[in-house]
C-alpha cells in the first residue's frame, strides 16, 4: 500500500521571472516543502503579473484534477499584483481559514503581512493557495498552514467526508506515531 | 419588565440528519446555549446539503422577522458544503468580525479550524451565523462570541444605535451585575 | 529634499454629524495621528449615512489621485451602516489584511470589535480603510496598522515595488533612526 499522494501545480506570478530575470526560488522552496506531505508538483509554469494568463493555469490544472495549486507572487500592493482577483475569479468557494491563519502567523513576525492580499478556494476538487512572492513569505506560510493541507484535500477528494474517522491518512502524522520510541 | 428576548432559528444542515441516520446533536447544543442568552429557538429545521433548501430557510426565517438564525454544518471541504456560499447568495450585509473571531479562537485548539468556511451577515434585520458540524465545533464557536450576540441584535434592531449608550440591556452582563457582593 | 508626503481625505459618515447635531471628534482624531505618518488631510466632508454619497466622495477622492482615504463611521450593525458595502462597491481590489489586523487588535481589548464590519481596499492608486465610529475606535485601529501605511503607499504608487529595497522611505522609521545615540 502506497502513501497518499498530492498532485500539486505551483505557479509562479511575476513579470521579471517570466522574462527570466529572476530565477524563481519562491518556486523552488515551495517544489522543496512539498515533499515534506507526499506532495508531487507536477505541474510547474512561471506567468507574468496578467490576470488572463493566471486564470488559464488555474483553470486547466483543476480540469486536470490536481489536488492542490499554490501559487507565489501578484499578492501585494504593487499596481500589476492581481493574482487574489485572478483567483477568485476562478473559485467556486472561498477557504477563508487558510487565508486567515497565513496572515496571522505572519502578523506576529511582521506587519509587513498586514499588505498580504492572498486568498484561497477551491475549484472543483482542487484547492488553490495563494502564497506571498518572497522565498521567505513562501516558508512562512507553508509553515502556518502545511500540516492541515493533506486532511483538506483528503475531505475535497470525498475519501473522508467525516471529521475525526479512522479513514484520515495524514502521513506526517503517521511517520510521527511510529518514531515515538 | 421583561428581559429582552431574542427569536432565533436553528438550521441543521445535514445530509445523514435529513434521512433522520444521525441525531442531531449539534442542533440540540444550539439550542440549550441558547437559553444562556435568553433566546428562543422558535424555528427548527434539518435540511440535506442543498444550497437552494438552506437559502429557502433563511430567507423564510429573516422574512418572517426572527432576531437570529444559527445554522450549523456544511462549512468544510467535503464537495457538497455549501452552506457558505447559500449564506452569501441571501445576506445583504457581511459581518466578518463575527466569522473572524470563532476562526481565531478555533486556531488556538485544532489547525482543523483552518478549514472553516463559515461565513456570518445580516439579511434584513436578521443576523445569520454559520456553524461549524460537529456538535464540539457548535459549542466551541457559540463560546467565543455568545457574549456580543444580544448587543449586535439590538443595534440590528434599531434599539440601541449608539454604542455604550445606557439602552444596552445584555441580562447577562444584568445577572453579573446583581450577582457582585 | 523633502519627506514623502502622503495626501490624504477624512470621510466622516454619520447622520447626525452631517446634520451639525454631533461635533466630528472621529474626524479630528484622524487628522491628528494621519500627522505622524507625515500624511495631510487635503480633503474632509462630513456625509450622512447614504451609500450613493459615501461612493461619491471615495470616487472623486481616489479620481483625484489621493493616495490615502480614511473613513470613520457606518461599519456597525445599525439598520443605517452601509459603509463597508459602499465601499466594496467602489474598490477595485480588496486589502483583507488591513481590516484584518485592526480587528484582530480590536479582539484583545473588546469583544464589540466583532461588530466591526469594516473593510478596506484599493481604488486606482488610493488605498481606502474604513474606520469605527467612535474617537476611541478610530485611535486604536490607526494604532494598529498606522507603521504599514507609508510603504503600502509606496508600493501602490509603483514608487517601491520591491520589497526590502532601499528606496523605502518611511519618514519615522528614518526619525527613529537619527534619534538613536
Amino acid at each position: 500500500m502506497s502513501f497518499f499522494q498530492i498532485k500539486a501545480g505551483i505557479l509562479t506570478v511575476s513579470d521579471k521571472g517570466s522574462r527570466g530575470e529572476r530565477e524563481d526560488q519562491s518556486g523552488r522552496a515551495i517544489r522543496e516543502i512539498l515533499g515534506r506531505i507526499r506532495a508531487e508538483a507536477v505541474q510547474y509554469r512561471i506567468v507574468p503579473d496578467e490576470p488572463k494568463l493566471i486564470k488559464k493555469a488555474l483553470i486547466q490544472w483543476s480540469d486536470q484534477g490536481l489536488d492542490l495549486i499554490l501559487t507565489t507572487g501578484g499578492t501585494g500592493f504593487s499596481p500589476r499584483d492581481f493574482t487574489p482577483e485572478a483567483t477568485k475569479a476562478v473559485i467556486e468557494r472561498e477557504t477563508p481559514g487558510i487565508s486567515e491563519a497565513i496572515r496571522i502567523s505572519g502578523f506576529q513576525k511582521t506587519p509587513r503581512a498586514m499588505l498580504s492580499r492572498a486568498v484561497s478556494g477551491i475549484r472543483k476538487s482542487t484547492l488553490i493557495i495563494n502564497l506571498p512572492g518572497s522565498e521567505r513569505g513562501v516558508r512562512e506560510s507553508l509553515e502556518a498552514i502545511l500540516e492541515i493541507i493533506p486532511h483538506g484535500i483528503e475531505i475535497l477528494k470525498g475519501t473522508d467526508s467525516e471529521c475525526g474517522t479512522k479513514k484520515y491518512r495524514n502521513p506526517q502524522t503517521r511517520k510521527k506515531g511510529r518514531g515515538v520510541k
